[in-house]
């Protein structure tokens, strides 16, 4: 039986062929790892969708925003629902002062409102506000924290809202977030991830806490 | 037949129909969301872990750092690989100033260094780090960047980290990133998302760019 990865390596002691091995199976990996990259070559604005049911949806997309500040670059956050927790990470992003532009949808629409028309008009509103910062070249990066509800609802007009997507400015990275993303826009994204739940603490009675569900 | 969420609602306009179906079931959804929230009392410090192929394994980590930076408390980051990229994420936690711990095992051990001894003695360094923030009882989260990959690589002692991590202080928060997380820490955690890959650019040519993947 030949095992390639545990070939002896004769007349080396132990710790020497282990290393030997190591480097050789390191130096493999990092000629692939060139390769993939030297073949990648297209630099262009992503439209990214982060959906599913697990956690960090929005977190994910504020951690690249956070990124992207951290790159000396503007962004902008519109979220289109607003529950009734005041959440951290409008407080975290206050430091980079005027680089954040923030657009939390009026009083928002969740089950909490209950009022049909007021909601539609609160989706249309905030959707005015993805539609002039997209306009704004000094952007680079957009945020639509939970758009996937406002469409899931038929909130706003989906053939409208992927439209605009795709017609973004060269080089704006936009990042859309919530469960259930319609088929056109993952259709029309050039990156999709979706958060699946392995595990959750909600399950075994843990309330959510400050500083990680809000 | 019968649909119940298209009954007619006998002498009055469709649109006061659509609201007055809409205002029942958004009133359901939220008796139901009322009724969740109200069972769950628990409150701890969870071990989050973020696993899988897909993006945002660390970039929703380090949004829940943010989240947390804007609630006024402190946190740590440890990170146990690092590619000779400098990431944007790190200059923006300087906004925080001493309310961020950040760690990078020195060169870190990634293919580019090829060197099992230096590698291994870069994360053993990297835990000693952790085991000094763990014990820091001003850390509210910290974040172990990564930290799954040192383990696949058994640079660091399984039983070892799982067990200094479910011995971690109450109300400590620890977020464990990196793909294949071992199946001994999915049962230890809390939380564990699966990231998983719908559709990925890279596979369409498109390069990492500055503010998205670094």
């Amino acid at each position: 039986m030949t095992d390639i990865d545990n070939k002896p390596i004769e007349g080396k002691p132990i710790e020497d062929r282990d290393e030997e091995r190591h480097r050789a199976k390191m130096a493999k990996r990092k000629a692939v790892q060139d390769a993939e990259v030297a073949a990648k070559t297209i630099e262009k604005g992503l439209l990214i969708v982060n959906t599913g049911p697990g956690k960090g949806k929005t977190t994910a997309a504020f951690g690249l925003a956070l990124r992207m500040l951290g790159h000396g670059k503007r962004v902008g956050v519109v979220q289109f629902i607003k529950g009734k927790w005041h959440t951290g990470e409008k407080d975290a992003f206050a430091a980079f002062g005027d680089r954040v532009v923030w657009h939390a949808m009026g009083e928002g629409f969740t089950w909490e409102t209950q009022d049909l028309k007021r909601d539609i008009a609160a989706a249309e509103a905030a959707w005015a506000k993805v539609l002039e910062l997209m306009a704004d070249p000094s952007i680079s990066l957009l945020v639509l924290d939970e758009l996937n509800i406002a469409l899931r609802y038929d909130y706003l007009d989906l053939d409208k809202v992927v439209g605009a997507l795709k017609a973004r400015r060269e080089g704006l990275h936009v990042v859309v977030t919530g469960r259930n993303a319609k088929p056109a826009l993952v259709e029309a994204a050039d990156l999709v991830t979706e958060m699946g739940v392995t595990k959750h603490h909600f399950s075994a009675g843990v309330k959510a806490q400050q500083g990680i569900e809000f």
